[in-house]
Order: C-alpha cells, then structure tokens, then sequence
C-alpha cells in the first residue's frame, strides 16, 4: 500500500541511486556481522548540508583510526547526499552517511572482490518540539559509564546499542536525555548529545579523553562562543560541578542547542533556558541559516 | 574463479537456504546502522553441534533483555545449523548465528512489513596450533578496560569492533590474547576468551558483574571441574592475582581449553601448560568428543 501512496525513497548505495527497498547489503558485510563500521548524521536545511566539511573530516579520521576503509572521495559523498537530497525533493532533511568495511571473504575463497559498504541516505527532518526549547529538556542521569580507554571512544561508530539503551532508559524514566560519566565519575555525554555546562560566565565542555565525541555542533559552538567574546573551554567536570551548573545545554547535529532545565527533580538555574545558553542557540540558529542559504561562510 | 573451483557455500538466511553470494539483507536492517543484532559462534565436530542448548539458551536470554526480537525457535535454528552443516559437506566446522532488530521502517512509511534478520552460517574450521596447546599462549595486558556499567557487557552482540582492535593489538605486540581489566582493576576477559586462573588447588574464573561473557565454554569447565572434584570458584580476581597464578587458562568454544605460559614476558608457572589445565583440557576434549559422536550425554 505504502509503495502506491508514499514517493520511493532514493538512496546511494555504493556510488548507486536506487530505491531504498532495491538497497541491500552482503549478509556477510563486517559491518552487520562484527560492528565494523562508523555513520555521520548530517542535517540539510534550505536543500544544502550544514558544515558537511567537518562531517566529512571526522569520517575519513575515525576511519583511519579504525581501519574502516573508505574508497569514496569526501567530494563523492558530498555529491552523494546532494543526489540523495534532490532525489528525495528534500530541503530540510536528517541525511546520514553509513561506511562498513564490507564483506568479510567467505572461508571458501569467495567474495574476494569485495568493496567497503558505503550507504548516503536522506530522510524528512523530525524536528524537536519548538517548546523544548523554550521550557529546557529534562535529563536523567545514568548508570552506563563512558569508557574512554575504548578504542572506539571518540569515534561515531555503529556499535550504538548502548546510546540507544541509555536514551530508551531515559525516555521510561521521564527525561529527553541521559548524562553519563566516566570511571572517575567526571562528566562525558549524553546518549545522543554533547553537554555544555555554564558555570558564571564560563561554558564548559569535557575533552574528547573524557569519554565524548568530537561533536560537530559542539564544535561550531566553540567557535560561536570565541566569536561573541564569551570564555569556551575543554575541561574535565566533576559530577557536583553538573548539579551545581547555572545553565546546562546540550548539542547534536539534529538538536542544534538544546537547554536543559532539569537533571531528574533537579532545577538548574531558575528553571528556565539560562542567558548563555539562549545566546549560543540564537547564534547557532543564525549561523545555520546563514550557511545553509548561502548568505555567509 | 573461484566459483568453479570451489563448491558454494550455503547459508540459511531467514529460513531460506541459498548460495552466500545470494544472501543480502537490506541496508536498513539495524543490525548494520546501529549495532542491534546479537551472535553466537558454534563448533561442530562429528557432524555435530556442540552445546547447542547452551548456546541458544544464551542467545534467547540475550535476546530479550536487550530487546531484539527472535521470530525462530530454539528447535527451528538447530534445524538451520544443521542445515548448514549438511549443505556444506561439513563435519567439523565453526558455525554462527546472527540476529538484528531488521530493517528499520523508513521515514515514508516503506519498510513496515519488515522481520528481524537472522542468519546462519557454517565454515571450515581452522584449528589453533597444537604447539599452542603444547606450549600455551603469550598473552599482553590490554589497556582497554571491560565496563561492566554497559548494558551489552554480558551479552555476545554485534557491537563487536572493540574486541577484534584489542585482539589486533595483541598480535602487533606478539601475543596471542590479550586481557582486559575492568575499571577497579579487577581482571575481566580476553579479548575472545574467557580467563581463568589456578592458585594452588582452586581454580577462579571472575563472575560476570565483573564484565566478561558468561561464555559456553566456561559453563562446561565449570562443570568439569565440579565432576571431577576441583574447587572451581566464580570469584572476584584482582590484577595482582593475575601475575601471581600459578596456572592461566582461556576458554572459548574455538579454543576449547587453552593454556596461557606466558604474559609478555613474564613466565606463569614453569611456564609449561599446569597440571590443573592439562586435566581439564583432557576432559574438555573428551567431553566434545563424547557428546559430539553420542558415546554419551
């Protein structure tokens, strides 16, 4: 039924543009067998992807870390989520990048000819509820520690089950989000976020070491922050420095800048998004526009 | 070329046998974007599986806490590995069963009839060395901590990529294995393997809260051991223990029972294969051989 009444989903499989029911993989594919594999999640507003440079860099050096082979150019995949974009009629749009390193060779002998998977897909936005962002998301805290020793720390990997279960968990308990902490009990992320901490006049955010990913929107907001004069700092954070914050925001690629304005029953601040927080999201926004439209950068 | 020279491997992919150069799955399924799929790794000896019950026992435990929905019966997968061995010409191999959520249902709509994938395998089997067991493994010491707080510790999922990075890295240093600790410093696993550790007339293996696999093998030693009046103790093992042992071994289903003489270059024991090992090593051997060609159990 859905076939007659909804478009046919366009995806680029391997430098392909196929339908998304014509897409498949080798069953063997290291990446569904073993994990082997990392994904970038990209957002396209006014029919161009938003930084797809930072996107593009962060792929090809977690797969050189990883020794996910990737045989496509960033200007191929860049080209790919423009084909995926236009093919889908797509203005606003989540696009997502998945690489594996393909099929493993069969005991026998066969599949020697095989090639790392590459899949570019664009999909209709969801976006988060506007009053989200006006009355501050609610976070629970985790009991799922990061593990910055992994290897895999720092990297956007497909082993995501765990942020999945963390978010899940979050969602039963009554929050958006999840903050977890590292071995020491420091601050690392949220399932799907980065976190930002404002203490006085000072935004916080723990390093990569700390057990995060270098997150794209947490690294324009870095930028954003220097830009407007405002003190942005890498930093390790203790676990009472979260629930001691004036202002906690969180950042991901489909959530922008996100406040948060409860860690559980907790408030933070007054309750409400805090004045940094409101300023770096405006920033955010603005910037948003402004590159994806072309009028800037 | 090597279509002709060799025969084509078959597998059972949902149900349906076929060539493995025919078995594809979507590139939806979850299993591949995000790491929602679990395995279990089988030896057959004799035209046998070994502990299927075991192994599907664990596969079914692990399905339903981490939610991944399996539409087979316990009865339906053994017919499936049976399947592959029989299609295969095998007698011993190393079989595997992979389950995933399947294919995510798209943004459209597309996609709803969707199944979970479930795939089964079998291939030749490639033995350890002998000498290894002989002369028993090199294992390092791995700086990668188990974590113990991650809701995948103790299940035997795709999320996989970290155990094949720290078996890799075990290699360039020139060991075999690697063990890992957890974040108190308490010994954990292998990279691929279960760990135990003879002190004078006990043999200890970590439970695993500590953040190993509560793996087949180590069930059936545990076992064994009960038989042939060991004291076998799941029990805590801090890292000073390690190095103090008298006796390492790891199991795995493709190990068996493995001797471990060495960790870098630290001589365990005489650094020859311990009395405890050889003991339960033997009975492992007889055991497989025993239930395998149905002399008993």
């Amino acid at each position: 039924m859905s076939k007659e009444t909804n478009p046919v989903v366009q995806v680029v499989l391997n430098g392909q543009t196929m339908a998304l029911s014509e897409a498949r993989v080798a069953a063997m594919d290291a990446g569904l067998l073993l994990g082997a594999g990392l994904f970038e999640t990209l957002r396209a507003a006014n029919g161009r992807i938003f930084r797809p440079g930072d996107h593009l860099e962060r792929l090809f050096k977690s797969a050189e870390a990883l020794e996910i082979p990737v045989v496509e150019s960033a200007d191929q995949l860049a080209e790919y989520l423009a084909e995926a974009l236009v093919r889908n009629g797509l203005q606003e749009a989540r696009c997502r990048i998945t690489v594996t390193r393909g099929p493993l060779p069969s005991e026998s002998g066969q599949g020697n000819e095989a090639r790392p998977t590459c899949l570019v897909t664009a999909g209709v936005l969801t976006e988060y509820p506007e009053e989200l962002y006006q009355q501050g998301m609610t976070v629970t805290i985790s009991d799922v520690r990061v593990n910055p020793t992994d290897p895999l720390s720092g990297h956007k990997t497909t082993n995501y089950l765990t942020n999945l279960i963390v978010l899940r968990e979050a969602h039963a308990r009554g929050g958006h989000e999840s903050l977890r902490f590292n071995g020491p009990g420091r601050l690392g992320c949220g399932a799907i976020s980065n976190v930002f901490v404002v203490r006085g006049n000072r935004v916080l955010t723990p390093p990569v070491s700390e057990g995060c990913l270098p997150g794209i929107t947490r690294k324009v907001v870095l930028e954003l922050a220097e830009r407007l004069g405002i003190e942005a700092l890498e930093e390790p954070i203790e676990a009472g420095e979260v629930l001691q914050a004036d202002e906690i925001f969180l950042t991901n690629t489909m959530m922008g800048v996100m406040p948060v304005c409860r860690i559980e029953r907790h408030a933070i601040g007054d309750e409400k998004p805090g004045e940094m927080t409101v300023q770096l999201m405006n920033a955010y926004n603005q910037l948003l526009m402004a590159e994806t439209t072309g009028s800037q950068g």
